[in-house]
């Protein structure tokens, strides 16, 4: 049987997702910020501990992409490649190394979910927005000192987050909280659903040929919205770090466990 | 750490899905046919093998859901607990045991997507669509000889299904091929992504306190189209058996493992 | 050329509204109420005066309907005819009669925004929700005293309104705020875009073949929310009247003109 | 009373539009291409003729806009800016002159359709999907030799139109069909639904503050699909003429009526 997730046949093609490698180029709004460090320990499972350094600092990224596999048949089919996503990122340790950890993340497209699900990202889904740089005319912002573009989160009809960003000026690199390995939990809970889990692990992971593209930094605000399915509020924005608009391309194959439970 | 999947937190208020028991109350069309059993067989991993008795039988059912956890919170938040799916069910046997086995499957909300993972569905997203009952007026038909409903299914704009429906007649229970207890596999690939999988499982599951409503019995066609991303051509419909508009209440709130790979 | 609005084509077939007569079927929840008698006269367009009796009366109405035209073929294919909507209904007088008059309305799909500007009604997109009755299992409230429902409104990802409703018996009919012909504007603004219009008229509507179904009566709350492209704050709830769980069956295929602006 | 279209209210906020001017900035893949003339001259309303020269020469084209008023607050909160379009696009002659026209038209979001129609523009909604330009990473096609786009459109469930684009090298300008100033009707059917117009027109408009920004030609392919609700196979490419990937920043305030049926 084929297929990474499911539905596994014979051929693997009706696979919620493509086979391994897939390819990502995007644009991307990455704020960061300083919120409450025991708001961020407080999130941590067991086994990981605060950063060292910044143990508060966050980062809020929007990004727009655009992936595929090794086909490309989903570049030239692009309902089936493009997608958005909003993710929260903090820093942590776990046996001892420094990672970046992602704690909340929404995507548009059910692909994404399921590759994120592989990579312990905890996918859920929602309306992500966010301005696009334009080049000609005055409908959207310009990639140059002064360009100012907005951002939103929203889901289950109710908006989670907004914020504004606007260019100060070149950049080396698009911040710090999110420059490091990721260290995620994957979980499947027991069948049983006793509390127990069936799968209990720790990965981490990186993507490779990683191109850095145009960067920008510069000033923003960012407003967090409270929801009965959500716990954003206890995360908002204590002190500003940067803001960044960048552009990543990036392939990924393969993670490592870390961590597994023995599992009885 | 609380949530049953992810993201899990101190509070569990964020979890994709709520802790069980999950409420369902739903409608149901039920077109059951005779496909090859040879397309059958080629969708059952290693471990299963074909149903003894009409082995080429499936169940093609579309649901319109509401859906709610202990708290009842989501029946007052609709955009939480409704959605629509569309899955295809077939039977097999497993350690000498006959089981319904659903192969493919959509729904259009995320929380459905994660609640059928843990059950080992297939979930994916699609738009799934089918006529209502109608109590007045001529916009729908009613549940009675001569009441016509449609159904459709597609994803990544695609038409992928689309079918009618006509009541004949009032009917003791709908269809047989999704009547016995769920056998599922649960794949979760290693993050290596080497073709190994952390998790591989076969579960069982039935709902508890079960009401069939309202059911009636009927004439209908369907057809299944092509895509680049399903392979619903080969399990197309070679003999019609029969098909049925009907209402179930059930509630969830466990399976069982009836084998799991013993893993390194 | 044949169609009703556009595109015209020589058969008609790619307009965006099939011919009339035009055939509904719904369940509707109607949760009225007073507000500031002021706020409704400011929405009142020259040559409308307030209602006699309770100006400040206001029906908020969700509503999830099929509707199909005279060929049926909607209902066989219920994405084309199925559609939810919001809308807040106000009584008025022109030329001294008395009409019931949408004032602010959302729907989910575009042949219903289109039918609805035929007719007057401002329709903008949203998202609307509401409860359906369940007649099996827990996953919906039941057509019974007791019975409790939900309904929430949302446009650009955020939310507009929310509110609940619970039946506490059977009622005779829908209350009083949405029973009267309809009183509509019907603009076009003049290309030259200049604060023209290149049409101003007042039409009259109702349906025929009207039957009205089920109907229960109940308390409710509602809350409603800002946006910067609304103005639902002006017209908040200052005291209750009733709630309403209510069906419909309705056809219509023309309304009268009652005044239009001479053009030059 | 203030607000372009409806709903009108002492401050226009809740306006479905705003008011002009409108900004425009955005990033289109036209594909030219030669129907059977007939076909095209069949879509003609009366007064109008075909085109002299190439009068079967039609313009598929698929937009990504950022939109904006002169606040520029939809920058800020995309969801109320940004959507894409796909329409089709002949020349034709009114009144001896010669002008291009939008026969069909998709956008995705509903500020843009009520725009569209004040412009004549027959818009439907749908979903319209193009590949865009990656600057880094393989996850898009780049602007330059080689570059392939995808495009596509669906509407109902059903996909209508795909194709491919590749870039073989820079351009002067965007092709000549989508080149002339737009004749558009505008109708209004009358509320008697009798067949008759309320308002039956035809205008013309331009943008101002054109900016033209990059353009590429190339090679490419399209198919069109049926529906139950579409005429696309009436005007499928006999022979292609080129393709373009190109960039529009422009403006809107105003057009001009050309002719107004004298209505009693």
């Amino acid at each position: 049987m084929k297929g990474l997730f499911y539905p596994r046949t014979q051929t693997g093609k009706a696979s919620i997702v493509p086979p391994v490698p897939w390819h990502y180029s995007g644009e991307l709004i990455t704020l960061e910020y300083r919120t409450d460090p025991a708001a961020v320990r407080a999130l941590l499972p067991p086994g990981f501990e605060p950063a060292d350094e910044d143990p508060g600092a966050v980062a809020a990224i929007w990004a727009d992409w655009q992936s595929c596999s090794d086909s490309f048949a989903e570049v030239l089919d692009p309902v089936r490649g493009q997608y958005k996503e909003m993710f929260f990122v903090v820093r942590c340790k776990f046996q001892g190394k420094a990672y970046s950890r992602c704690i909340y993340i929404w995507v548009d497209k059910e692909f994404a979910m399921l590759r994120g699900q592989h990579q312990g990202y905890p996918k859920k889904l929602g309306s992500i927005q966010m301005s696009r740089p334009a080049y000609v005319g005055k409908g959207g912002p310009r990639l140059a000192a002064g360009g100012r573009f907005g951002v939103t989160l929203a889901a289950f009809d109710r908006r989670l987050a907004q914020g504004t960003f606007t260019i100060t000026g070149p950049a080396e690199r698009p911040g710090f909280v999110n420059g490091l390995p990721m260290a995620h939990n994957r979980w499947m809970p027991a069948i049983e659903t006793d509390g127990t889990d069936s799968l209990d692990e720790v990965v981490t992971m990186s993507g490779y040929d990683v191109e850095l593209g145009r960067c920008f930094k510069g000033d923003f605000d960012l407003e967090l919205f409270d929801s009965p399915v959500e716990e954003l509020l206890a995360i908002a924005p204590r002190e500003k770090i940067a803001g960044y608009w960048h552009e990543v391309g990036v392939s990924w194959k393969a993670g490592r466990t870390l961590w597994r439970k023995n599992l009885p």
